[in-house]
């Protein structure tokens, strides 16, 4: 389903002791999530890519709904694919996005318990 | 339970059309909640606040933890309430600070369908 970081997806619901806060490298893998949403493009693009019928969507489909040039729309995707909210795959000319859906619903709830 | 921002609860789950972006307005609303936890210390600093057995924390009590001065604490809550993640009663000398945890789970909700 997905590829989190492991101190993400172990540290579900187990955040803290009172008056204890979360561990440097929970805190800096959740907020890596969350910073690659922090931007309303990429939340666009996320959201297209999440909703798309084909479980998958090219970059070649994604630059005309945002109005954005390609290198700048592939920038915006590496974002999104370090913070493992996508994956990508090369296919010819063209790089191909898959959501890992779970990524941001872990972290939710890594934060929420 | 929240004060979320219209246009984020309105939109849960109704996102796209096929090749067809989300609206600015709600990629903005959903982008700056997330933003607010794009910083590992504002992520500690909600885990805290949520994981709080009094349902809200006092300033005074969040400063230690994070290893920051009050004035930086105090900033970093500025922008989680500007989020709507927490609300902010001034009692006395202290701010205190309650959850509004459902902004984060419709934001995710909203974006993830």
């Amino acid at each position: 389903m997905n590829a989190l970081p492991a101190t993400i997806a172990s540290s579900a619901g187990a955040c803290c002791a009172p008056g204890q806060a979360m561990d440097d490298g929970t805190a800096h893998d959740l907020a890596k999530v969350f910073k690659a949403l922090g931007d309303p493009t990429r939340v666009k693009l996320l959201s297209m890519i999440v909703g798309s019928s084909a479980g998958e969507m090219c970059v070649c489909d994604l630059t005309d709904p945002v109005g954005l040039s390609q290198p700048t729309v592939s920038h915006h995707m590496k974002l999104l694919v370090e913070a493992e909210l996508v994956t990508r795959e090369q296919r010819g000319k063209w790089a191909y996005y898959r959501p890992t859906t779970g990524t941001l619903a872990d972290a939710a709830k890594a934060l929420l318990g």
